[in-house]
């Protein structure tokens, strides 16, 4: 049995990863820490969670070393910055860390600097973190240390394009991403613009241009790709609370038929079972992926402009956060990738 | 391994009975009927089911000789008439039932007579059906053929109020129930009244005075409280998609304290796990029971008017629909009514 | 053209007055005081309003000798506490004054100080304040110098009740009001529970026992049927941004039919536009008074327990706040009470 | 005083125009059509109407004779291929006519027959029909007999994008409309897709590739830019009423700063109060155009890939659809454009 530590338990990537945990056969989450929330139970703060396991938990303030002695894995959901103040101690305490936000995401400082206005310490950590995206790093996850979670919008990315990039099928001198999310990714902490009076019956597009997520698509499509790609990342956020949709535009490089596409996205993806390939015709939702670690993608070849339409979707919460890291784990304590989540069915 | 059936697949209720066998350990959806899906696969009309246990599952026209051939036990989501016209055959041909809709659920076939206007054929099979509360009967539903699944309204409201009706808390003369309800409740039937545009943004009461549940509610509030009871009961529309809650109004016999409210509630639930009680101060909502089995239970004392107000929220189609009956059919194919449930963790 | 001005533009109150008085012909809002906002125009603050009468105005800090040299009459969108620190400094500035929190609300000081838990200093305003219900009081608002702005809830119940109360049709001491509304009643200040994820497909109620509309409500009750009335109030939050909907529920004091009810609803309201009395076997909703100043209001007989169930729906913003503000500054003002109101036509 | 018709008044359509005319000084609404409401009043099916002008006529079966005679102008909410069989008559009737269908928008019957796969009979009407975009075409509408009222998207796109196509700002060669819509758009007859069950909460695209608005945005784009376009057209749908938001995506042609393109847009619009251009660094949303005839406007450079994303929002309803016609009328029947609608007001 795993003893699981989640650090920002009060976030909703928090509370999902709560959820998931309630469930998991061999990791337990033993320690679960919040300044604010600190001295009640996890389930005082999420009642869903109340009669199931998990729920007794106290919750505590943080203390490394505390820490240390009663968890093996250490989930750290705090916002970029403060990841980075942490992660070497915990490293040095022997426990194996994976990491929701983007401190070590990107491999190159400068870019991180540059993004995200922060000091970027030339530590030794950034060098041995890996990507924590099961499909294209499952090997490099099992025998890591410290993974970096993958972003909400990346992972949907990534998963949506990768069988394009890999096979040559589109020009990627010129490709558009215009993500749409739930309200969920904007976090649990209280603000105007997250009000259900500012976000129900709107539509908005946010964070343009320019959002973080951006250099962190575009590292990992440039390593599938084999080239430098620069593209454009645009987010809008939807009124529903859980769910990413990424719509995809490129020009394709050769004329393709929809078969062609369909056949080269189902045989890239044969062996990955939460990766689930639109027959020709169908287009994917967010509400079929809903708590679950589905990533459904979706096409459409426009003939009249060459272009290629890809869409993918996933649940921002599990998929993209709290799950990802999940299988992480899993990966990292020598489970299979899927463990306590295998019959984790969307629920629409 | 149980063989189970389903006969009305394309509904909410079969929907959510598809995604609660995929994840079952020891029944398996092998047959299941639509006269409008048939020749699909679930796959095909749930996408949310693709690559799970189940999708691959051909959706056939129902035939009673061949369901019997191919299934131990039958859940029939059809509308209140329907049932009565096939659950004697099913019954002959030594198949298990259970019945979604009202047909069996009323002791008395004058009273289903006067509120569905149906014909009420005395057949045995009546005689024999058990109402499928498994906190209530769960004994007699062990060795039910024939088990009425409650309604959705019905089940918030007995298990909201069983603690203080068998108590004698509750002056039975003068109860008031305010129900309100998302709008799966309503069928996947399309109808102008469940589009997205006029449910959205908008709040409604409707089917008052007469809503068909009235008599199941006050058949089982009768038979806990030892007395006849006739009760108010109101249902209102509320724009989301699952999700009911009660508020239950009514005089206390005594002038109890909250202490003691909590106190006989806490008891009289002590071994349901699937029932959880606030704490004073605490109220429930719906969100926190989303897709599970719980009912959360809370309540006030207006100590101004002396009056006991009970909350009590389910989610609609999984406790008060399909995983009901399915906690239902463990017991009648003898399992802990809990399986394939038990780690069933809301999704807020 | 009365000058307006508006203290606490930055809540949705004050939100709903800057969109009313863009279309007023003869009341301008030529002040608009916040804390926050001041600096910014209302055009930046509330886009929806650029281009339209009103959009440049300036907010500034407010300031009683500027306002009162710059206003003619003056609306408090204030906590309650306040108001009553600021009206008296007002009134002697000889500005007219509509308050829109409860502090003068209350007739009885002493029930005021119990359910405010704020002090109540025996200041001459309350014996002056006019509670400013336009269908009740058009004739002593026409005359206040202070108008104490009727809350939300209070007006929904007060205008769905006042035929029955009047008319002796139901008996006062056992009545149930069941109320449901949308989030903007919570305000516009964030925090964790009017979270556009918290709200969404979720159904609670709050504030039981003891909501601050109680007494209120009671006040009001109890001068239509001209004795003492102590009711229960309970509200609960739907997940939609504006409306209001009130179950009222209470035994007859006869066997009236549909047909007497309508007709005495009919014949108490019939000089009163803005209120609507559905026909018998119509039922009100929200979506259809949204943005607008009706109170639609049906009801129902449910003969088997002798109980009226009345339903009244409102826009709590429009017609439970800025739009009866404005009513009453019509008034106050000489001007029809529908002024610049006459066409605001309901948007479903 | 104008006497105007609507055929189809069931839609949300011809909802949303009698709404608009219960508020018209100068055009009133004579006789509404409907198959399926015969009978009942413009207040029975839309309650919100009731008091109001209007709310008393009666809903009657379509007869062209007794339109005509009855009738100064028409408004035709009919299905693409029903006006097309109309039109031809109520002109000779010497009616006005304002077709809401694609019939008459597409100056090309080969485009309109391929992509509406319906005949497209040579007549007249089409020569002398009109697009009905007031900020692009008022000389022509103002003495136009037919005028073919803009595609919902269309009209947001146009406006959208028409600044930069004019001023040479955006290759054309590469436009990507990335187009997301509330669910008004799809009507109001009941569909299963249309579902509150299916929408709430749900993300999607639709219609990919070949949705039916793209010759029309293609026609109106490339009359502007002067030069034949094709572009690559995705509508979405999103869990909310009303509300159209277009994110349009084009190279730029030149190192344009922010400023360059905010002075174009500025000047482009100077002299039309309904475009409002969003300043640098803000982005429009749908909640701020909620029920008017605004279309805001907003845009940002990415600079790392050249490129300029253009964000515009409307309300599908009103400027998408029925106040656009309405715009029309005003201008055939000799008044000013915005007659009517002055003092619409966005409702967030």
């Amino acid at each position: 049995m795993t003893r699981g530590g989640l650090v920002g338990v009060s976030g909703y990537a928090g509370m999902e990863l709560a959820r998931l945990l309630s469930r998991h056969p061999s990791i337990k989450l033993t320690k679960a820490y919040s300044r604010v929330e600190a001295g009640k139970t996890l389930g005082d703060l999420y009642p869903f969670l109340r009669n199931l396991p998990g729920s007794e938990t106290k919750i505590s303030l943080f203390d490394a070393k505390e820490c240390a002695r009663d968890c093996d894995l250490i989930f750290l959901a705090v916002p970029a910055g403060e990841a980075r103040k942490m992660v070497p101690e915990l490293l040095a305490e022997n426990l194996q860390v994976i990491d929701f936000s983007a401190d070590y995401r990107l491999r190159d400082p400068g870019i991180y600097r540059q993004w995200y206005k922060l000091p970027c310490e030339n530590d030794n950590a950034l060098r041995d973190a890996v990507y924590g995206l099961p499909e294209l790093y499952a090997a490099k996850i099992a025998k890591a240390r410290l993974v970096a979670n993958p972003g909400c919008y990346p992972t949907a990315s990534i998963l949506g394009a990768r069988a394009a990039l890999k096979n040559g099928i589109i020009d990627t001198d010129s490709i558009v991403i215009d993500a749409k999310s739930g309200a969920s990714g904007a976090g649990r902490k209280p603000s105007l613009e997250t009000l259900f009076c500012e976000v129900s019956a709107n539509f908005r597009p946010y964070g343009v241009p320019g959002h973080r997520h951006t250099p962190e698509i575009e590292q990992e499509f440039s390593l599938i790709a084999g080239k430098e790609i620069r593209l454009s990342f645009v987010p809008h956020l939807v009124p529903m609370k859980r769910g990413i949709l990424c719509s995809i535009y490129a020009p394709l490089t050769h004329p393709y038929t929809i078969e062609d596409i369909y056949e080269k996205f189902v045989e890239t993806w044969k062996y990955y079972p939460w990766i689930r390939i639109k027959r020709p015709g169908e287009l994917p939702d967010t509400a079929n992926t809903r708590g679950s670690m589905y990533c459904d993608i979706g096409f459409a070849i426009d003939d009249r402009t060459n272009r290629l339409i890809i869409f993918s979707a996933i649940d921002n919460l599990c998929r993209g956060a709290a799950g990802q890291a999940l299988a992480c784990a899993n990966l990292m304590r020598g489970l299979p990738v899927e463990t306590g989540m295998v019959d984790l069915c969307p629920m629409p």
